[in-house]
This record gives structure tokens, C-alpha cells and sequence, in this order.
């Protein structure tokens, strides 16, 4: 109590601040173990042929794809080896950048993840949206947006 | 977008989920880059040392830890080892049950959470509850207490 006070920390506030925790680990696992069981593929391999997916020309820097999904870098360096003994994910040497290395999906990639997509809504659907009130997205959308933090983020 | 349509989902809500998730990035690495950092702690073990603080006689069943950070029990128990080297946790077994294993935290596990417990809420402070307004912790509450899923939390 005495540190929470130093620290400018109530007791509500720092309740908050585990049950949104909580409410991550959740969601995640829910999201996980429904992707595993039905698609053998972990949530992170999901986010990371995601990310993909979604750059131009299926390929990001793995920088920049670090940056993206709650990995250290090693931890996608592990995750990229697996995911490219799988066919997954190729890595392509950068042609303007000695030091760059890009992790780009592969056409079984793109596959894989669009079996696994209709899986994965259904569990955003299910395991987040549902908790909300129809009146309540726009509520989260300005909270998270703050959160989310547009000019800091890694 | 027509595979969003089949589940149900609007582009509106899945971007505030992924927002959702960009926002846990954000903060947890901000949180995890201040406790290496000033005291050589990974966000992860200092969630299990302050689990243990808090439990009953300060231990708690792996079971029941890994259901309490976002750690797979594997991960876990990588994780117990290396606080147990470290000599912060201390493994024991459990009397009334030959299956089960507590994780107990030592008196060395208890002073290190001590001093690092300032820099982690000052991160909670300033990559968290300030990005809120002073209505809004409120609003947060409301909705992670339903987003945390009393009934069903893992």
C-alpha cells in the first residue's frame, strides 16, 4: 500500500492494470489452443504469416516483423526456422541493404493461414467481441487506440 | 472482407482487436525493457515472483502459476529453473498430493522483488494509466472486468 502510494499508484488502478492482463491471457489462450487443435499452428506462427499476408509482396524486414508481434527477436528468429522447415516462410537476402533480411511467405504460407483465418475470427468473435456491448466497441476502440500509443510504438 | 462478412466480424472490430493486441506490445515491452534494464529481471519472472508474494505462505502449485501468466507449462518450467539457479524460487513437494509440485519463493526471490517492484509500477504509471484520462480508468475497469471473464479465466 505504502509503495503503491509512492509511486502514485491507487489500488483500483493497479487492479485495472491485472485484469486487463488477465483478460490478454484469456483471449490468447482461448485463441491458441482452438488454432492448435484445429490447425496445429501456435497463435504467434498465426500473427507472424499474418503480418506477412498483409506487406507488400508478402514480405517484411524481420526488424520490422518483430516489431509487430510480441516476440524478442531471438524468439522470431526460432519461430522464422520453424516456420521455414514447415514451407511455410522463406528468408530472402535484402538487394539495397548488406544487413537486411526479409522473412517473406511462401504460397503454402498463404494457404495455411487462409484454413486457419475463418478459425481465428471465430475466436475473436467468440472469446472478445461477444464480452463487449453493442454500444461498447466505439468505447474500446478510443481506450486502445491511446493505449495502442500511434507515435511510440515499437 | 467477404471472409470477415462469413464470421461475422466487421473490418471496424477486428481492427480494434488487433489494437488491442498492438497496445499489450507496446506496454509490455516497455515495462520488460525497464526491468532488464534497472534490476536484470524479465517481465515474466517478475509476474511469478509477485504471484508467489502474494500467495498463502508464499508458494503456489505450478499448476496454479501457469495459469496465472502467460507462460505454457513448459515455458514455465524453464522459467522455474532458471529462478531456482538464480536462487529466487525454491521447488518443494507437496505433501497431501505426490503429483503435485509447489514453487516456493525464497527470502533472496522476495528482496529482488522488492527492488524492482518501484520500477514496474512507475511503468504501469507512465505506459499505462497515463495514456487514460482520469474519467477513464473507470470506463477500463468496467471493461476488462468483463473482457477477464470471471467464470471461465484459466
Amino acid at each position: 500500500m505504502t509503495l503503491l502510494r509512492d509511486e502514485g499508484l491507487t489500488v483500483e488502478e493497479l487492479a485495472v492494470w491485472r485484469m486487463l492482463q488477465r483478460a490478454q491471457v484469456r483471449i490468447t489462450r482461448h485463441l491458441e489452443g482452438e488454432l492448435l487443435l484445429a490447425h496445429d499452428l501456435p497463435l504467434a506462427s498465426y500473427d507472424v504469416l499474418s503480418r506477412l499476408a498483409e506487406a507488400p509482396e508478402r514480405r517484411l524486414r524481420m526488424n520490422d516483423l518483430a516489431g509487430r508481434v510480441l516476440l524478442s527477436r531471438s524468439g522470431l528468429t526460432r519461430l522464422i526456422d520453424r516456420l521455414q522447415r514447415d514451407g511455410l516462410v522463406n528468408r530472402e537476402a535484402c538487394e539495397s541493404d548488406a544487413r537486411g533480411l526479409f522473412a517473406v511467405l511462401t504460397d503454402a504460407g498463404a494457404a495455411r493461414l487462409a484454413e486457419a483465418t475463418p478459425t481465428y475470427l471465430r475466436g475473436v468473435r467468440a472469446h472478445f467481441l461477444d464480452s463487449l456491448g453493442p454500444d461498447e466497441i466505439g468505447q474500446v476502440r478510443q481506450l486502445v487506440t491511446r493505449l495502442a500509443g500511434a507515435t511510440d510504438a515499437p
